[in-house]
């Protein structure tokens, strides 16, 4: 897209899904004529959050709106997601040390209050499973149609003295994530469409702060790239990775962890679990000396019980992203889109 | 409000009116069980941001959104005011050394893009005027008719040796305000029902870093308030300070800057000036001592050309607003609501 064309344009679903689209509008709307600053990560490095630096060590700053639809669904709400999505954000570039956060409310004139108390004790509960302090707050009302029910801001700023940024991957580096793949996105899908599914589709959402805590002690400076699969799922997130590590990314099929009850839910709606959401997941880019001792770190964490490896980095297929089904090798194109909107 | 009724209401558009009703909300909900921390001013505070010990200096931290209808307006636009709020926030509590912004898009499925193309230039214009760096962003779309239009929110982060509250105020001391009132919101008003009120009435919107910094630098530890009047105006924000304080703040009429155009609309309309809302506008409370000289500073900078004093602070009417007409004096009630919804 180039501006004479991008004037013309509207604003489509597609460019809030978290794959192509929305990469392509940030780029050419926000990023575009962005000045990088070196030994910096801000804008125009597109990652988790910014990282500047603060004295000796780094500042990071990140920011993400919630606009989840329904607010309420199996395994959370809108509150846990706002926070866990922002402390998650933070720790995806390594910082776990959290000076605080803060949260914006959005409100739909005739919100009920009810609501926004559960939503309210949501956030607090999330806050204290994270240990983290939300220290400022706003809030605003719309006027009835004018937004659909509530939307959130959250804001993080944490301290850190190593950055791990989303670009480093090596080749010979192995891709671990942190369990079971697709269960926010299909929870809330299932969940929105009534779709009758079972009690079984739960989502994922959780704060990775102390996992990710974990993997740094366990793997040190052999941690080298850190990203969480939100919307557009693991194969944007990888893909993403492997662009902008300038790698190949060949996934192992057989390796990835997906519950049973995603499995079922995935196949018959047709949807590939490796392109729907996850909120309490982390890729972890780490060197293959250490990747069993990350490994064995993260699996005596609750939230890394069912962690796995499931790629290596390649010197082929550079910014590739190869799916090895174990009968052949292919492809993955990272969609234009994504199948479901408003998932976070 | 107690929380048996609380939950049984529904959000109102008086609940984002920045008065009253919003601060009961705000009050009941977010900040009721919020534990307040010595010497920090963090969520209980309800202060215009945030304020944590970090080494021997103070983190400042603010967040807010903007949902302001219609979203470019004579003076300004919906990007100029997120950057603006955002480094005026963060200048209120003191801190004029911005570490950085972020900003969160949310988007109506359907916005056109050359819309969000000017409010990307005017939310760089406004940072190279403040001269602040916009560190990290977040897209979002919602689906057609789910949003309407566009919603911003900006967080930002600064640095700074002293804190300067909303709270300080002391019997004896002056009240200034940066200069005429009322502007931002009947110019936002007049744009939205097309008034027909004349081309002159503008919104204020402006970065205040710069003007706050040599108001701390002529009046040093005698700037011992800061507050900006944006929704509920030099009203409420007044009041909330009195309140804080534990002081009376009696207003003159007659000193407050109030520009001809603003005077005639504002009557026209029956809406007092003192109740609509500024967004380049600050309220400094300075010791007896120092006043005229923070005054003359002010004036020296393009923002603050008729600043001027326009109240004191009394030990009578602990906690209130007293407006001295030159007749005689009344109270001030702060409005419950506010007449215009949707103002920043």
């Amino acid at each position: 897209m180039r501006s004479a064309s991008l004037a013309e344009g509207r604003v489509g679903l597609k460019h809030g899904a978290g794959s192509r689209a929305m990469r392509s509008l940030i780029r050419d709307v926000f990023v575009d004529g962005t000045p990088t600053v070196a030994d910096e990560i801000g804008l125009a490095e597109m990652d988790d959050g910014a990282a500047i630096r603060l004295g000796d060590r780094w500042l990071v700053l990140t920011t993400d709106s919630h606009v989840v639809q329904p607010p309420f669904f199996p395994g959370g709400d809108i509150g846990r997601l706002a926070i866990c999505g922002t402390v998650n954000d933070l720790a995806m570039m390594g910082a776990t040390d959290i000076v605080g956060l803060t949260c914006g409310v959005i409100l739909e004139e005739g919100f009920p209050l009810a609501e926004l108390l559960e939503v309210r004790d949501s956030l607090r509960a999330a806050c204290a499973e994270a240990g983290v302090r939300l220290l400022a707050g706003d809030t605003k009302v719309m006027g009835k149609g004018e937004l659909d029910g509530i939307v959130l801001n959250t804001s993080g700023v944490a301290l850190t003295d190593r950055v791990v940024p989303d670009s480093g991957l090596r080749p010979g580096d192995r891709v671990i994530v942190s369990g079971t793949i697709g269960d926010h996105g299909l929870a809330v899908l299932a969940r929105r469409n009534d779709l009758g599914l079972g009690e079984g589709l739960r989502s994922d959402v959780a704060p990775l702060n102390d996992l990710v805590r974990l993997a740094l002690e366990a793997g040190g400076s052999e941690v080298v790239a850190l990203k969480d699969p939100t919307r557009g799922g693991v194969a944007s997130a990888l893909a993403e990775m492997a662009t902008k590590s300038d790698v190949g990314v060949v996934l192992e099929e057989a390796s990835l962890p997906v519950s049973e009850v995603v499995r079922s839910a995935a196949e018959l709606l047709g949807i590939d679990p490796l392109h729907v959401a996850n909120e309490g997941k982390a890729l972890i880019g780490v060197g293959e000396r250490v990747a069993e001792q990350v490994l064995a770190a993260l699996r005596e964490h609750p939230l890394g019980r069912r962690a796995a490896i499931i790629g290596r980095c390649v010197e082929e297929h550079r910014g590739q992203l190869v799916l090895d089904t174990g009968f052949g090798r292919r492809l993955i194109t990272e969609l234009e889109g994504e199948p479901l909107p408003r998932i976070c």
